[in-house]
């Protein structure tokens, strides 16, 4: 039985907020074995926990802040619109990604792929 | 070659003005020969050109706008929110879901997974 709705959603919430702020031990937390993501679509699928790591961990330490801005979800996967706003310094980057989510029956994430371009990257 | 970012967005927006208030033949002259149709996520994919008109001619002579909200490209794929309003009666049915798109070289539409559930519609 696919992951109910109300637990996809509340996943999704807890990925932006520890992409946001948490440690990549946390953000990992989150990924079933054996899942995917490629991020964003086109710069090739990282398949190993390593390589999963490595590219959150790239993100740990930043000061950032993230929020869901629309959730849609059917049949345990889901895609959704969020920010996340990073400040450097005098500057503020932010991003708004639409990420597309597949869950496992427990509602750990099984793949991720991310749809934006250095077009999306707005600084302020 | 993928097809542009700019050729991509041209497409979506022009689905979205077909689908509302295009004609059927309209909507399918955006589609590659062999495309594939999954509207909602879990329904099942419609992979011929009869289940695919089938389809949206369910859409066609309604009362409908539609207007793209946001859209993130890459790499010849597309995910976007978009926001469909029926009129029947009195009644105002407003529908957003995030379609997730591939396109042929030529920006014809290969594959369209539509992410939504009827606790995304809305009745004012």
């Amino acid at each position: 039985m696919p992951a109910s709705p109300e637990k996809i959603r509340e996943v999704i919430e807890q990925y932006v907020a520890r992409v946001a702020t948490g440690s990549t031990a946390e953000v990992m937390a989150l990924f079933a074995d054996g899942a995917t993501v490629e991020d964003p679509v086109g710069s090739g699928v990282r398949s190993t926990p390593e390589a999963i790591r490595e590219f959150y961990a790239t993100l740990e330490g930043l000061e950032q802040a993230g929020e869901v801005l629309s959730a849609r979800i059917a049949d345990g996967q889901a895609a959704f619109l969020f920010e996340l706003r990073t400040r450097a310094g005098e500057q503020t980057f932010t991003l708004a990604p639409i990420d597309v989510m597949t869950f496992d029956d427990d509602g750990l994430i099984t793949s991720m792929k991310a749809y934006w371009s250095d077009a999306d990257l707005q600084v302020s």
